[in-house]
């Protein structure tokens, strides 16, 4: 069987702006990949209604899975809960549990419980909650969509929280060999290799180091013998690496 | 006018895999915030021929212009060139123009000229070359879409050499306002300045800095007294900020 699919959306102008160097997506890939959900897409768009409705439905329509990053906190340009809302289909309100989560949160804190931060109890209807161990606010899932907040700290105790519970197949693994050539010198001799691993998938990423050239190969599969082996024809085709 | 409108495709499964951080992306946007081009979508895929053909027509069909990263060197998975040929309905060969740059370039360093190389001389029919002052070999212009190298000083090179050629728009101007505090805490008061300002666009985005809640709050927009009011109202406004 196939491994589930998935696609990260991120919203913010500050990364489209240059301000931000996005990492969350970087961390959930990382993730995804332990766990056998195969990524497949990730899209930076707006903090704009009609955009992140659209994306929305086209990216949770086309993969098993959608994680979205940013705009669930408190301010006017955190807009992610009602469009995820328009694009499911469904009524978006004040919920008591997520409100009560909240409550709890500031009063243990000693923090005023502002209308405001109220704004963060604004859940979708039928969506289950996503705990926040370090700010309160929940994120949610809505269907296969699974909505988190843009703070790196926060998104990863989430994606912590949250991929456990969602259903994954066979585990990616990656096994890598570095030769301190252009990759160019070796590329004739790698085709001939990858041809004979019709199930692994092989990558091949150069990079300088000191003013010297050299080619990170990579090997990729779910079966661990399969990706041994592999490895192995990598290191026979090319023993000067490492 | 309003400003052109642009997308980034990056292309690569080291990035969907979590292998690698893109930083191309975040490099370009700030680019092209200088030269008023609005970024308004990036899109990471994986190395797959059919997948790379339908985001490349469907983001140069409607952005002003398309820029790409990634998949246009010697080896198997280096596929970016084909499949923008494809898009854009066009034949592709190994060109005279691009040869003879590689072959200047290895012989100035005494470097082979061997087939894996002359892959990278594979340019679509009519296509403008952008010069890799780096490695020589060529990134190319298709229309309105920018196919770029995925290694981070090579992108850099090709995109100083692209971006004075583009036509573009109003540079967009921002400016910070720090204040230590939580944003739920001046959301409300922010809500009533923004609504002043229908010309510029506002940003919240929450930090903790040694345990301390913190909001930098940015003011964007295309005319420079118009930032610097809409600046000017968010130190008024909470003036404990820096």
């Amino acid at each position: 069987m196939p491994n589930p699919t998935a696609a990260i959306l991120i919203i913010g102008d500050e990364i489209l702006t240059g301000r931000t160097r996005e990492g969350n997506a970087h961390h959930l890939a990382g993730e995804l990949v332990k766990v056998g959900i195969d990524l497949r897409q990730i899209r930076v768009i707006s903090d704009d209604h009609q955009t992140i409705v659209a994306a929305v439905r086209e990216l949770a329509g086309s993969h098993d899975h959608l994680f979205t990053s940013g705009g669930i906190g408190p301010t006017h340009d955190d807009i992610t809960a009602d469009a995820v809302a328009e694009a499911f289909g469904r009524t978006i309100d004040v919920r008591e549990d997520a409100r009560a989560i909240l409550a709890a949160h500031y009063a243990a804190r000693g923090v005023e419980f502002t209308a405001a931060r109220l704004r963060m109890a604004r859940i979708p209807e039928g969506a289950r909650l996503i705990d926040n161990p370090v700010s309160g606010a929940p994120g949610f899932s809505v269907g296969n969509c699974h909505v988190m907040a843009g703070v790196p700290n926060i998104f990863q105790a989430m994606v912590a929280g949250l991929l456990p519970g969602l259903t994954g197949g066979a585990p990616l693994i990656s096994r890598t060999w570095q030769v301190m050539v252009a990759e160019a010198s070796i590329a004739d001799d790698l085709r001939g290799l990858v041809g004979q691993f019709p199930d692994l998938s092989f990558g091949s990423y150069p990079f300088v180091q000191d003013g010297v050239y050299g080619t990170n190969l990579v090997v990729r599969g779910t079966d661990p013998a399969q990706v041994a082996a592999g490895h192995a024809a990598l290191q026979a085709a090319f023993p000067e690496g490492k």
